[in-house]
This record gives structure tokens, C-alpha cells and sequence, in this order.
């Protein structure tokens, strides 16, 4: 059986997950692929702390140029961390003619355009079906299974960090601060969880999903990104009141009235979900991923977006396809790109319904102040929610909003913030309706 | 760029479904694929009946062998229906060195092992993703996504017709019949429905997904199958009180503590499903399919099962890549044996738990008896539920018993439709416990 050799570069969590299941599941592998996939070096900057399983000692090396210069490593998975060096480990990996497999998210975001670029030139793929939603084959269902189709649409949960705690503060009533402590006693949540609280890690994947679906390469600054940092339990509260569940929610959408050149929708922000939904359900670490496709119709994928096992199930799946590839180059290096759209929608013009919560002080004439804005924006009102019980000198006070651009409901936001009566920064919070 | 002959053997609904979204999507597939998808040939029956889209005529052709002998013909889509004739179309084709791309369930699953081994020793591959859930990619992520993992179990909803008509029965209440004539009117049951009602499509797919998953051709034999036809109101409602959805599940499980050439099970039935699972949300003609793996652990894949659009986006992405395996070849000529397993386990040793609704004699004893008999097979109860509601001179009985296997249950079964106090025979269904 033919040998193909394996360069990971990165031995953390992830690393030692392809490699304890490469071993594991060596002959089911070996069986359905016809090919021997064999670690022939890994490189880590801390190569004596044990490991389970532990490699034999002649794998290691610190230095990762080890793997581009040995000859017997046809295949190198980046699982290194950061963007800096992966990013010159990848290039480096390219130039060689090694084909790449990474699970790097914020490199693709970041670098996608320039990797993609020379994987093209070079004639050598670049696979990442884990730098999306882990254990969920997203990136092969875009690219492969959906390739006949527009996509009208994706609404993601992809991030399972946020999906835990929102989770937990709508299951258990806990506060933002106490979920995600627990998360992180829990493991679900780095020690420094900026990047899953703040939505940049969902960010991330995001502008992986809308660039292969809509094939131009989608950049960070072009999109809206919202964390879940300033959604409270009174939210969640008063959102499943009116029958929604708040989620962390990735929206990429086209416009279908549009036929040519239209600018694509990307953002990322805790959206009301309405129950009745199938994302609504989508609960703890899980992700989910809704894709309607203008041919294939509604479409949803359902998986574990992180952790160990599911995001070495997915790189060994682009291994696996990497192994295919040395035999039988394909036509295609990872991404395509297909010049239909070409730009982003300015948050400002962006369509949603709303949530308004306002801390109001309890006297007449204020909802007449509140809602006499709204109208001069041309804001329409759905429902108002004024609950009994009192915080302090002020009481809450709940709007929905029906759909009006970002800009107006930005300008609303800010002349309703700057009444007297109104305390503490009002809280606005889109609704998605699934239209 | 370079053109792709196609021909299309087979021009009903899905055919021209193929048709219409090879020519309406025609620029975002050559962008993507940097290939021309072209129909040169059209083989049907009916050459006068007009479509919508209308092809040209020169492309039509009563002859199927007009397509094999064709040579601008380089992949025939075989969507003819009925096993006879697709046979002898796609074994022409594969001598005649086309690549081939089908829909056709039954004729996968009688003929698979025949048709997979001619493939591979003339190495053409065959592809099938729209044979199994339509638009959902399971195939791929079996095939692709899913090559790390030993596949622990799949449950799957994957007949839209029988779904429906479960759906209709609990959500508005109607008898079997009803409900299949409203299916029969919306067009989502065929004229002759008998297939879907009676397991048989479904188990033509789960023949396909097992003997993907496990590497061995399932004969249709080996495996257990029942349909809905026997699924009353009645049963909906007491399943519903005690918390369960009635679904035609197709079950597909291997046995985690077995290591080595373990047997699978293989069933399709009506099960209760309960309703905290996703699956029992799944309603009206979508499909989904809960696959777990050793390695990525739990994943869900929901769509449209079958219709026109749904399934020619699936046979389009196996055009696509069998465009590219033209371009390319690859090693994998659509079904890869490895005997890792190798045999169906017999309904009689599968073990469930059951729902039991019995129509009995209102006097004292009576339960004495049934439990009696059950406690002679060694079956525990965990619910019994008699309502007050009389059926002229019975009333139901509805116990939930504990696992037990299905020949044990059959004696049981049995020995109390033979008692003088059961009147008509016994309904018995099968729970699924997920664990």
C-alpha cells in the first residue's frame, strides 16, 4: 500500500486529536482510501510534555522548516495557532509544492485572498474543512454538494463558546459573567475568550462561508460584528417572552431580486430567533448551519463546531482528500473564485426588525417622546412591553420594531438615548425573521 | 473552455428539473467548475410532450442506446425509474466507458454490488447522491466528510411521502386514508403510492447509507422493513400523551462494544421517536438523517428529500464531479468495500423497547393475564395507560415495555392475541431510546 507522509505542525489539543485517530482508526483508513496516511513529523515549540497518545520521540522537532524541507512529508496540517508564523509556514508549505491542510479560521479570514492566490498559481491545494464549523462539512457542502446553487442565504451558529452561554443563561437564568466562568471551568472557553465572546471567532468562519459561496474573497472590515458581551439575562428574559431565543447568529444573505454585481449581507450579532425555529433548538456547544440554496431549497447541518474529536474527524476528512489529490491533482485548489457579487452591504443599509429595551423613568409622556422619535425615523412599532416590576428609580420598557435600515435605526437609537427620562444606554438587539 | 457532453436517459419531473438548472444556472457552474456542462442527448419515451424548458428537438431520442453510442455523450444521468432497463442502460454505459450519474434507489439497491463491481474494474465511477435524501448530501459525508469514522448509528427520516402523511395525522388529526389522498392531491405521493407507504423506498435508501457506511453491499434480504399502512389516529394519540412523535425511522446500527466483524442492524419502521429529539420535529416531505461517528460524534443533515429542484441539485453536483473525475481521475469509483463488517443482525435478536395498544374485554383479571404472559418472556413494563374511552365492547390497552428482542416480543406477542379477552390483533410498535 502506498505511503503518504504527514507533516503537523502544531501538537495542542487538535494535533493530538488527527493523530490519536490516524493511529486509532488506521484500518477502517487504510481500508476505505487504499493509502497508508503516515505521521512522518510533527513540530511543536514544547515537544517533551506528555501527550495521549505519545508519538515515538524522532517525530518531533521544534523548528517547523523540518517539515518543509523533508522530503517525505507530501502533506503538512497547520494547527499551529495565531496568523503570523501559520501564515508563513503555509506560504513556505506552497512554495515547496506541499499541499496544506489547516483549521486556522483568523488565517483564512485574514490571509484567504493571498493564500488562495498562490495555491492557484502553484497548482496545489489548500483544504479547511475544519476552519468552519468543525465536526459540520460545511465547506465541502458549499463547495461540492451546493455547487449548482445561488445561495440566498446562511444563518449559522458557529460559535459553540457564545452558543454555551446563551444557553445556559436562558436553561439555568445565570448572568453573562457566571456563564462564562462556567464555560471556562468547563472547558468551553479559552482562558482568554475574547475572540468567541466578542464574535470575531464566528467572524471568521463567516468570511470563510461567504467567500466560497458567493467567490470573491469577503474582508474583514466590509462586514458588522456584535459580541454577546452586553446581552443580559433581562433580555433573554424578556425575548422569550415574546417567543424568541437570543443566538449568537452569523447572517450572510444575498438579495433576490438582484441578478448582477449585488452586494451580499455578512454580519455577526446576538439576534431574537423566534422559537419556532430550528436554530432556536440548537443548544450548548452545538453548531448549526442553515443554507438555502435557490435550487436545493432549505437545507440544515448539525454538528460539534470544536473540541478534540469532531475537528480531527474533519481533518482527517481533508487529509484523506489531500491523499486523493497527490495521486490525481483536481481542478480545483480550495477556492473559486466566481466574479458574480463582489461586495458587501454597509451595515447602515442593512434591513432587520428590532428589539429595543430602555431603562425609562415612570412618569406620562414618556413612551409619547420615545415612540414620536421612532415615527420621525419612519420606525414603525409591532409590539411594546412595559412589565410591573420596578429596577430602582426606573422601569423597563420593551419595543419591537418592524424592519427598518441600520442607518435610521441608528439615528433613532441616539436621540432616544439623549432624553432626560431615558437611563443608561438604551440596548438594540436585531430580530431575524427567515423571510 | 472545455465542453462536458451529457446525456440524459429518463426525461420526466427530475430530468427536466436537470435540465432546467443546468441551463438557468449555466454561467455560476461554468465559473465554478471552469468547465461547460452541455446536454447533447435526451433519451425518453415521450419525445412530444412538452416541457417546461422546452429543449431543442434534435436533442431527443427514443433510443437509450442512441446515448451509449454516442461519443460527444462522455457522462449519461440515468433518472428512468423502474430497476429492468436502468440496469441494462447503466451496464452499456459503464462497458461503453461513460461515467455515470443515477438517482435510481432500487436500482442501487438490488443491483448495487454488480454495478460497483463492473466500476471498479473498468475503474468509471458511478455517482448516486440523489438515490439516498435528494438534496441533503449524505452520500458526500458518508463517502467524504465522515472517512475517519466507524459510523455508530444513522436514524433517518428519509421517505417525504410517509412523512407527510404522519404529519398530516398528527397535526390535524386525519385517518391513514385521508391523509394519503391530501398527499396524493399535493403531489407528494405518486398515483401508486406503494412503495412509499410500504417501507420500501426508505429501505432502498437505508440499503444504500449501510452499505456505504459499512463497506459492505446489504443485501435486501437481511434486512427488516415495515411500512405505515397499519399506523392509526389512535396510536399518534396515545403516543403523543406519553411523549413520543410516530416516524418512519430507518435505523442503521452497529453494536460499540463489537470490535470486529460485528453485524449490523438494518430496519425500517414506524417508531416512536421522542419528542425532545430533533427528529421528531421533522415534518411534511423533509428528510433528515442523525448520523453519529466514533470520531465526530453527533451530526444532523436536513432537506428536501426529493421534488424536482431538491434533486436535480444533487444530481448536478454529481455532474459536476463526475466533470471532474473526466478531467482527473480518481481512485474512488463511487462504492469502496472494506470487510470490516459483513452481515445483517436478524429482526428476531434486535433489541427495542415497544409501545403495545391492545383492544380488550373491560373485566377483572384481564391485565393479570397480559402481564402474566409478559413476565413469562421475561419483557418489563415501564407504562400502562387505560383511558375510560370505550370502543363499543373493548377498551384500549396500552403498555410501554422495557428493551427486549424481537423474538421474545413476537412469542409474547402471540400468546396474548390468542387470548379469549384481546380482541383484534395486537399493535405493536418499536420505541427508539437513542442512547
Amino acid at each position: 500500500m502506498r505511503q503518504i507522509g504527514i507533516g503537523i505542525a502544531g501538537f495542542g489539543t487538535i494535533g493530538v486529536g488527527v493523530y490519536k485517530h490516524l493511529v486509532g482508526n488506521r484500518r477502517l483508513l487504510e481500508e476505505r482510501l487504499g493509502l497508508e496516511l503516515t505521521v512522518k513529523k510533527i513540530a511543536d515549540l514544547d515537544i517533551t510534555r506528555p501527550r495521549t497518545p505519545m508519538p515515538p520521540a524522532e517525530l518531533f522537532t521544534t523548528d517547523w522548516h523540518d517539515l518543509i524541507n523533508d522530503p517525505e512529508v507530501q502533506i503538512v496540517v497547520e494547527l499551529m495557532g495565531g496568523v503570523k508564523i501559520p501564515y508563513q509556514f503555509v506560504m513556505a508549505a506552497l512554495e515547496a509544492g506541499k499541499i496544506v491542510v489547516t483549521a486556522n479560521k483568523a488565517l483564512l479570514a485574514e490571509h484567504g485572498k493571498e493564500i488562495f492566490a498562490v495555491a492557484a498559481e502553484k497548482r496545489i491545494p489548500v483544504f479547511f474543512e475544519a476552519a468552519a464549523a468543525g465536526g459540520v462539512p460545511i465547506i465541502k457542502a458549499l463547495k461540492e454538494a451546493f455547487v449548482a446553487n445561488h445561495i440566498r442565504s446562511m444563518h449559522g451558529i458557529i460559535n459553540g463558546t457564545s452558543n454555551y452561554i446563551l444557553t445556559r443563561m436562558t436553561q439555568a437564568g445565570l448572568g453573562f459573567e457566571q456563564a462564562l466562568a462556567e464555560a471556562q471551568a468547563a472547558g468551553y472557553a479559552e482562558a482568554d475568550p475574547t475572540l468567541d465572546i466578542n464574535g470575531w471567532d464566528a467572524a471568521h468562519k463567516a468570511i470563510i462561508l461567504a467567500s466560497l459561496a458567493y467567490g470573491f474573497w469577503v474582508d474583514g472590515k466590509d462586514i458588522h460584528v456584535e459580541g454577546i458581551q452586553n446581552v443580559t439575562a433581562t433580555d433573554i428574559q424578556f425575548a422569550q417572552k415574546l417567543g424568541y431565543k437570543i443566538k449568537l447568529l452569523a447572517v450572510i444573505k444575498s438579495d433576490e431580486s438582484c441578478t448582477e454585481n449585488c452586494p451580499i449581507e455578512v454580519r455577526v450579532h446576538p439576534t431574537l430567533v423566534p422559537e419556532s425555529h430550528v436554530l432556536a433548538s440548537v443548544n450548548g456547544v452545538f453548531n448549526a448551519i442553515a443554507v438555502h440554496g435557490d435550487v436545493v431549497g432549505e437545507t440544515l447541518f448539525y454538528g460539534r463546531g470544536a473540541g478534540q474529536d469532531a475537528t480531527a474527524s474533519a481533518v482527517i476528512s481533508d487529509l484523506a482528500e489531500a491523499a486523493v489529490a497527490l495521486e490525481t491533482p483536481r481542478p480545483n485548489f480550495g477556492f473559486v473564485p466566481h466574479g458574480l457579487y463582489g461586495s458587501c452591504t454597509p451595515i447602515e443599509e442593512v434591513v432587520t426588525p428590532y428589539y429595543m429595551r430602555l431603562a425609562v423613568i415612570d412618569r406620562p409622556g414618556v413612551l409619547a417622546l420615545i415612540t414620536g422619535i421612532l415615527s420621525e425615523e419612519s420606525i414603525g412599532i409591532s409590539s411594546v412591553i412595559q412589565p410591573e416590576a420596578h429596577e430602582e428609580e426606573t422601569v423597563p420598557l420593551v419595543l419591537m420594531l418592524h424592519a427598518a435600515p441600520q442607518g435610521r435605526m441608528n439615528r433613532a437609537t441616539e436621540k432616544i438615548a439623549a432624553l432626560e427620562c431615558v437611563k443608561r444606554p438604551p440596548q438594540v438587539l436585531r430580530v431575524e425573521s427567515f423571510a
